[in-house]
């Protein structure tokens, strides 16, 4: 199971998943020259790639069969099941020594369960999910959190650095998924305090952007702030992050959590929040929604405010 | 009631209060050349001071009787409340056209009505809470947060430039103290997510500076991640600023909302952790030790981790 280093003129890339991410992403591998062969749900995403020389294959099998890598980054880890452990997943077409880097924030068992099946096949297998969102992927700016091999994690580095500026191998096999549950631990409980926080304001009469002036800087500040809190003054709610994808990342967490059993308040607070949320139907907000929620569970119409 | 621009050579500055931020305050206005006098419950925390040739004076009253400008920074609202408006309190003695300045982090309710109170003798009154700690205190880098007549702020601006960066008035009276709130429900509610985003790292068995690594440059980053995440990691939890201290200014803020009939579920979370803390011996901490509770609830015990 050695790996040898990747390169434009002799690495095979294959990139199954082209939502707002997997699109920007799948770019900068093409544009620092690696011939790409393409599956997603929806084939007219996959245009612009096409248009410039990519090669479409009808299923992950048949991606995985033309190459040595192969990328997934798609919605849910049931649909990360089926692209790589399907029956016409790319595991079942993959040659021995390639390699399944998924970047799908996904369940870190399932990432282990696809390790041990890749592994028994002779294949490498990687979890790489990715914080900074779709601004993060248009700049290749990505964090990206990575379990497997060291050797493995490695040879990639050609490719990680395409797409990323923090790269860090987090340890074996789940061990990027985790990672990426800390973040959005972390994103989950933070807007919480974001929303709550202006909606004050908003009930004590204040001028938000001076209160904003006063707490950003400081120890209050955090990155949800900055950016989520100008937005959420503006009543702009459009998805940056979709509230059912926040859902489905709080709910692997908390399922993780309790399987190691540890109890986390705070996420439990965050996750049945944004349940009411996508209750009411805003599934498809940005997650800075959750003002509107907050605020209608005193009466407060945020939108309509003056 | 005009009110003239201060100057250290005709300003006489009063302080009351000489904590860890009191003392730093009060040497920056020293160092810009202002006369001070002082009162503080331990004289000997004003020794200091005392030796750079500022005066002591008995109790708040006698500070007052010769300010033009008094300013307080003490612990509870029943300081505050003592030391202004008390029998021997500050505003018994304040000359007419004077300025009460209070720093504390305190009631927005007390401190209208010590506008009241002070409008009714021709003396002047703001709220300016600060944020910044210990460490902004001392590097006249604090974030003042001001509530009060707009030219009466503006007349002291050369005292705020002496002890903080970002100066802004919030307000009429209160308004210092309903952002310095809105200051503190962020934080609350954030760390929270901190201490719980480590707490799910070590239990899964992940490297936590690495983790940081990953998380904290991105979508998840904040101060308090930052500056608490290695402290807490290093189980340093020494004060910073104390959980007692923290638990006043989230009873504040949380009853100033249920005034405002407003459901802040985040805060009050945390106001029950760290309500928890403080039962279990731990109000002198600092506000990071949350992490010891949180990681207790689920039977880890943080210090002694390997």
């Amino acid at each position: 199971m050695r790996i040898a280093q990747v390169h434009p003129q002799q690495t095979r890339v294959g990139w199954i998943g082209l939502g707002v991410m997997g699109r920007s992403m799948a770019a900068h591998l093409q544009q620092a020259g690696y011939a790409l062969t393409l599956f997603t749900r929806t084939k007219a995403k996959a245009q612009d790639l096409l248009d410039a020389g990519a090669a479409w294959a009808d299923t992950p099998a048949s991606v995985a069969e033309r190459s040595d890598v192969v990328f997934s980054i798609v919605g849910f880890p049931s649909d990360v099941r089926q692209v790589i452990l399907g029956a016409d997943g790319a595991l079942s077409r993959l040659r021995e020594g390639g390699v399944l880097v998924d970047m799908t924030t996904s369940e870190p068992e399932l990432a282990k369960e696809i390790y041990e099946k890749a592994s028994q096949r002779g294949v490498h297998s990687v979890d790489a999910p990715v914080s900074g969102g779709d601004v993060g992927a248009r700049n290749a700016a990505l964090s990206i959190m990575i379990g497997g091999d060291a050797e493995v994690v490695q040879a990639l580095n050609p490719l990680w650095d395409a797409m990323g500026k923090t790269i860090v191998h987090q340890g074996p096999a789940g061990a990027g998924q985790h990672t990426k549950m800390v973040n959005q631990t972390l994103i989950a409980t933070g807007i919480i305090g974001v929303c709550e926080a202006l909606l004050y304001a908003h009930k004590a009469g204040l001028d938000i952007q001076a209160v904003l002036k006063s707490v950003s800087g400081g120890a209050a500040g955090s990155w949800s702030l900055t950016n989520y809190g100008p937005r959420i003054v503006a009543n702009d709610l459009q998805p940056g992050f979709y509230v059912e994808h926040f859902l489905k990342d709080m709910r692997i967490a908390l399922q993780e959590a309790a399987r190691m059993k540890l109890a986390l308040p705070g996420l439990g607070l965050a996750q049945q929040l944004y349940t009411a949320m996508e209750a009411q139907g805003d599934g498809r907000l940005g997650i800075q929604g959750l003002q509107v929620v907050l605020a209608k569970l005193s009466g407060v119409d945020w939108s309509s405010r003056e």
